[in-house]
């Protein structure tokens, strides 16, 4: 039996070795993907991003419990965009020494940063469609950050929850209007600190302000992921949000735009690979460098006398 | 007199006004490059990065006062790459008071996030581009941040300062290690406060361990900015690196190899622009996306299918 068919049939090594085979860029990655493809579509996934210490890895441990207590099947991908050199020590080298590690119905995955980041969202979403054919009906990608590399891993989220904390500083919450306007859901976690209730305060009056849909006002909630505190009312709020989203269609809205951009971003990657691919072997790319540093042609004329050779 | 003309006869309003064609992707911005293009070359490039509140503006202000001092024209291009939604509120919206703005030799510019971040790096390359072919001697590329983006940004610099600064806890140290690697010098500001022996011990401790190539080993410069310590044995430091850049060749390489991944982009950008006009107007993308989102076919089966179709 091929991998995809034990993956399917609910192989958890076959489950692993699929997404080790995504990450690593293996031969065999894209006939997986291939395979994988129609059966994917099935899960709801939840993003849950924030900046560091916020506690995001502990409260999504709690609400992935939760909807195990429901019968709910669970994937994690936690990913940690923020350090391209390290590999990914933040979240990567953690073990998650909890008892969701010995549930069967849990399937947690690290994925490193050694590769572009750029292919890390990419291979994330590749991730959450394994775990999606294989079965899960919830996939959390939980992602460290606040930064562009951030929002594009969690485009492949259905839901996604913001998770900040008191008492970061002026210059963290400066930060945070960039991700205001990813957030369907914020939670307030570690709200027992100090500055909880000025931290709602001014988020609330961010999000009035901000609001350009009114659809759908994204909640704050209030946690301390640690104690249990508040997991089961954001439960409750993730859960309205999912229904909000199929209720008005917005759901379905979401998914083609995903695969819209997914699409796009493929064949981005496969065009670009087959000319670089070209240029490089025939040693024009060497040519033309040369031409560039002694002022003799700018880029914009190479491109135009590329372009016109390749395409069609 | 053209605007490429008047912005090498040293108009400050030409090179404000190429830098904006720039930015918003008006309709001249590719005409400007082109012809700009070959009076690029002469400036050095100095990246400072690190994380936000490490008082990189006041640092990047008091080395641009004494390279003034020793003669030398300034650039200053200031990015915020981490607030993709706010339009750069960190940096941006900050108006630079003091009297580097007043001095005719000096050139500040910010640069607000809109589009994105792909397209950030590379503006903030032609900015720099720009502000070397109106003969400024030292051009300063200032960004916030510790992630994947930000590299990319300083990846325009021939030198790099990675500013760090004591006491920012455990989360954010861990970050750093993300950026040791792309530090040629090392800068720990605030070096007044508490654990700044400590950072630097620590830091003196990892450059130990990672580094490869052992010609030129980062030097950790102590500073407090505010207060202008140490600021002129920082540019006895960077002065340093420029020398050992020319002595080794190593500038060379670093030039050639920015020219070849900047000429690159500039091709996947026109062809991934083509390439996604023809099938968007042709009305192919959005028959694909309905036929993957019925699971009629896998993306990848898409792609081989649309290569054979646009290339040669």
């Amino acid at each position: 039996m091929d991998i995809v068919a034990e993956l399917l049939a609910g192989s958890r090594l076959a489950l692993s070795r699929a997404i080790t085979a995504v990450e690593n860029e293996y031969e065999n990655a894209t006939a997986i993907m291939q395979k994988l493809y129609p059966h994917t579509g099935r899960a709801h996934v939840i993003g849950i991003t924030g900046p560091p210490g916020a506690g995001k890895s502990t409260l999504t441990d709690k609400l992935a419990k939760i909807y195990r207590r429901q019968g709910k099947t669970i994937g994690i991908v936690a990913v940690d965009p923020t350090s391209p050199f390290s590999g990914g020590a933040i979240l990567g080298d953690r073990i998650r020494m909890n008892e969701l590690t010995l549930d069967e119905g849990v399937f947690i995955r690290s994925m490193g940063t050694r590769g572009s980041l750029g292919g890390l969202s990419r291979k994330t979403a590749d991730a959450v469609k394994i775990m999606d054919a294989a079965g899960k009906d919830i996939i959390f990608i939980e992602t460290v950050g606040v930064g562009q590399s951030e929002v594009d891993i969690v485009k492949a989220a259905d839901t996604t929850v913001v998770v900040l904390v008191p008492g970061l500083g002026d210059d963290i919450q400066a930060i945070k209007a960039g991700i205001l306007e990813i957030g369907d859901v914020f939670a307030i976690n570690k709200a027992d600190r100090e500055g909880a209730e000025r931290l709602k305060a001014e988020l609330d009056m961010m999000l009035d302000l901000d609001q350009v849909k009114a659809e759908w006002r994204p909640p704050i909630n209030q946690t301390v992921a640690s104690q249990g505190t508040g997991i089961e009312e954001l439960i409750a709020t993730i859960d309205g949000h999912i229904d909000y989203l199929a209720a008005s269609g917005e759901l379905a809205r979401r998914r083609t735009a995903r695969t819209r951009s997914e699409l796009i971003a493929l064949i981005e990657e496969h065009i670009n690979r087959h000319v670089l691919k070209q240029i490089s072997s025939s040693g024009q790319l060497d040519e033309m460098v040369a031409s560039l540093e002694k002022r003799q042609e700018d880029p914009y004329a190479i491109v135009t006398r590329l372009l016109a050779a390749f395409l069609r």
